[in-house]
């Protein structure tokens, strides 16, 4: 950030007064401009003992397997966002359940909240987002070919809380080297 | 916005290629601004039946009582987050518990996580937030006199999980008109 957005005037970054953290200030018209952690949010849609993964259509990790999840947009509350995420990567009206995974990836400034939801065996198609989608049981799962740490996490915990039936809330902090 | 952070020139709301909605964007170097919505961390600090509230000493709310939250800052997880804002607003070095209230404000873009956090009886002091501090048991909560819906709506939760011994994760969707 080189520019104040408010009145086009240069910004410095420096300790703003009543603040403890350098912000971008703006000496001319007194702006003050923050900057925090974006959203992700997404689901782990899911028919029986099977999983719906999308084959990445887009950068990054294009051709890599993924579960739909996207940035949180103004304006909708978490569960809204998950579903107009999913529903833009895979064309599933899918039913949203509890909250299922918390991942911090405070490196760059990034944190996921990943929903439970269910979807009917038939009820997705390929978008412009994904050129293949399909349910996948854990054997069937692409392992090696998945697009980041999080869904991995997210597929292991399924499938560990399919066996034992008890779904629980996890919260992973991603360390990226 | 009027102005493009990056290079100082205009910015005109359009949707960018690729994308389906509006957003900031720099005809000058290409660059697009996004805006998303902020996330407040916080905890609910509790001893025994009691709860840890501060009386705001800064605005918005000035004089209403709170439980410490604030906003999420790059560079960390949530879970730091809470502890960093509680630190601030209360002296306490709190102990995190599990997350235990989500609440949607869509209307002002933003999203609270509120984590159960346990705290000593006299493991905290006034700060420059907050001009008075103190555990308050289901009696003495200045109900009439709390700060923001999602506080209200926490402490009742809280208190009625105190009486089954059974702490849930609750959403809550918080329209304001």
């Amino acid at each position: 950030m080189k520019y104040c957005s408010v009145c086009g005037g240069a910004v410095v970054l420096k300790i703003p007064e009543d603040d403890n953290r350098e912000r971008f200030c703006c000496d001319s018209c007194g702006a003050i401009h923050y900057e925090n952690p974006k959203v992700v949010v997404g689901t782990l849609p899911f028919f029986e003992n099977k999983v719906l993964l999308c084959k990445r259509a887009i950068q990054p990790r294009l051709g890599l397997w993924t579960l739909p999840a996207g940035f949180y947009e103004n304006g909708e509350t978490l569960i809204q966002g998950a579903l107009r995420e999913t529903k833009e990567e895979t064309n599933a009206d899918v039913e949203a359940g509890e909250l299922y995974g918390i991942f911090n990836i405070p490196q760059i400034n990034q944190v996921y909240m990943i929903y439970l939801a269910k979807v009917g065996p038939n009820d997705f198609s390929v978008t412009s987002e994904s050129s293949e989608i399909g349910l996948f049981d854990e054997q069937e799962i692409p392992w090696d070919i998945l697009a980041f740490p999080w869904v991995n996490s997210s597929l292991k915990n399924f499938f560990a809380d399919l066996k034992s039936g008890n779904f629980i809330l996890r919260t992973e902090d991603i360390i990226r080297r």
